[in-house]
């Protein structure tokens, strides 16, 4: 009987100097700083270095990052082309996006390594940013040299130069997301690369991975559990916390899975939830509306205590994807810009993740066991084979001695 | 100290009934028939049943497959489009393909399963003589609904319709290719697919994955081989059997890899080896040249008797590249397309195991070890933050209590 390691759990495929997920202890190391000192302090750029480099940026080394991606934010026609032909047919963003990504090298020759990995992190937001305002009926912004990675996000998306306090949101949030361990997306990087392919085909694998809802990066669901119980209240009158709570009931009742809570690694509170509700407070406090997000820490109370008394084995706690979709909501993202501002974010992981394997330069090739039908024997053809391949025993003919 | 299962070599990751590899004994079992029996008497539609469905097809059966894949056949326009601008910038063609793929979902909401599967393998070949005709400056060739898939797919290529034992040799190969156990494609594209991402993604992932030098699916530089050393041969006199020796005696000393013999996991002869051997000696018998053949034979056999003396610990066989490229070569097929037509048939596969993973439905997630810096601290910020970001220790500011 061959042993299957069913998901991979528990096997340790590779070293990385990247991300250090402690599930049991709730802690999160990205570049060897904690998540919860490097996401709201650090600028985008300063993260992508770090994973890179392995070391923060020199000043002039932090110049010279800028200005890469600045220079590298312009998008091939092809690929403004093939966007705006997905938005005409309305393909949902995520496949748009792994579509854009992957005309990417049609740029020609890439140089491998970094130049590849800086090329693709600038154009992510501006194919993310083309398609959005080509699906709302309007033509693409293009971007401005003079604003940073996520605000240049932001300004493509809307036109307007966003305030420095929705930056830093954005960017909190970008960093936070950057990495965390060996997940399914940058397993599936890790994967290609390890055959030498080359950097753009592993991104783009990476974000068909990232599509999936087991992969856990769909913060959308949470929001709208949010709205649907508020929707309930103004209608019904009552107060929040009673609505959750005959909302979660029957929604455990009919089986449903409650999307923003629970990780198969986290066994305690994301370290990241913790990080996004502090920035989301404070955007929330800003712009003088705390209703949803009152709104939103009373279903949070009310589903942790529900599912404590229904599921008390589970440990379920808020993950990330609850938090997100308040710091995404709160920056005046669409919720279905939230998967892919994940992967603009997640994609400065990838790429450091493909850079690490490059230099590992193994081939990741796992078995199967085999359990189908054995002594199976290919039916007679039903048009007569032509003559090179008449007469004889097959299996014998065709095994030369 | 964390074990490593560095490249998860030998890790059985799944139970698969598509097919069985024993690299031990030299045997590969496919669908529940031996590959020797298999390749050179189904069809490429027999087979793509026997992997989908897990049994052979009934003439009912058959011919809805049949029918399927042909009213499968033709390309979106936004596809032809970035095709041709790919060809236009004489994008390698393997990238071509990827992006072509990538593309495919934009036809609109796929039904899922079965109808993505049967559409993709359709389109593939497709994609590669739209890519291959416009590179070569030529218009692409509108398929033919009178003919097979793999007749097709030479008659688009070339615009002839093919000989009947032109196209059996390219059927053999399709199927000698069509599946091989948990290769690093065919696992990626198990990875996607166990997030619940789409079939689209999968096999776009998959593709990327195939590019890379170490997966072995790159049969050119193989018969390159045998044309530098024919070359030499005309250009020094001397016999064949000399100017092999010499030249592989050269690589070794170098360093060199050679291309065309040797397996992660085939420690005796690759079964695929002696099928594609047969369908070549069939191809090059029937165009009454057989000089190519002969001088491929004489270097393998020189290749293996030196690499026993050389490195005699290694086991090194001809492995399914090596005859690859005589029965593609044969079949008129550019070293270029070698690839690409590779893709064509394992195609079959890939979408068998995105199938087969869907329904175990668990995803594959392994864990990595961290072994970067510990202790690093986010630098001053350069700019000074705006004033909702000021005041206070970061880290402990950031985890409320």
């Amino acid at each position: 009987m061959t042993a299957i390691a069913r998901g991979l759990e528990g096997i340790v495929v590779s070293e990385t100097r990247l991300s250090d997920v402690d599930g049991e202890q709730g802690h999160l190391i990205i570049g060897g700083v904690p998540v919860e000192e490097l996401a709201p302090h650090a600028t985008f750029e300063e993260v992508l270095h770090l994973l890179w480099h392995d070391r923060f940026p020199a000043a002039d080394e932090r110049a010279a990052l800028a200005a890469a991606l600045v220079a590298q934010r312009d998008l091939p026609p092809e690929t403004v082309a093939l966007v705006r032909a997905a938005a005409a047919r309305r393909v949902p963003a995520m496949d748009a996006l792994r579509m854009g990504a992957a005309t990417l090298s049609a740029l020609g020759p890439t140089t491998g390594g970094l130049q590849d990995a800086s090329g693709l992190v600038a154009r992510f937001p501006a194919i993310v940013a083309t398609y959005w305002r080509l699906r709302q009926g309007q033509e693409p912004v293009a971007p401005r040299a003079d604003l940073g990675h996520a605000a240049n996000y932001l300004y493509m998306l809307s036109g307007v130069v966003p305030h420095p306090d929705v930056v830093r949101a954005l960017e909190t949030y970008l960093n936070t997301v950057v990495d965390h361990g060996m997940n399914a997306s940058t397993f599936t990087a890790r994967v290609i690369a390890s055959t030498r392919s080359d950097m753009v085909s592993a991104i783009v694998g990476a974000v068909g991975a990232l599509k999936g809802p087991l992969h856990g990066g769909a913060p959308g669901p949470a929001l709208d559990m949010v709205f649907e119980i508020q929707a309930r209240v103004a209608r019904d009158g009552g107060t929040m916390a009673d609505a959750a709570e005959r909302w979660l009931r029957d929604a455990v009742a009919r089986g449903d899975r409650i999307m923003g809570f629970g990780h198969r690694v986290y066994k305690v509170r994301d370290p990241r939830a913790d990080v996004l509700n502090t920035a989301a407070t404070r955007l929330f406090e800003r712009a003088g509306d705390l209703q949803l997000y009152r709104d939103a820490r009373c279903v949070e109370d009310v589903v942790l205590r529900v599912l404590r008394e229904l599921k008390p084995s589970r440990h379920l706690e808020t993950n990330v994807e609850f938090y997100t979709a308040l710091v995404l909501h709160g920056i005046g993202l669409d919720v279905e810009l939230f998967t892919p501002t994940f992967a603009v974010g997640r994609v400065g992981g990838w790429t450091a993740h493909v850079l690490e394997q490059a230099a590992e330069d193994r081939l990741i090739r796992p078995s199967s066991v085999y359990v189908g039908e054995c002594g199976r024997h290919t039916p007679p053809p039903v048009v007569p084979h032509p003559p090179a391949c008449e007469g004889g025993a097959p299996a014998a003919e065709a095994v030369p001695a």
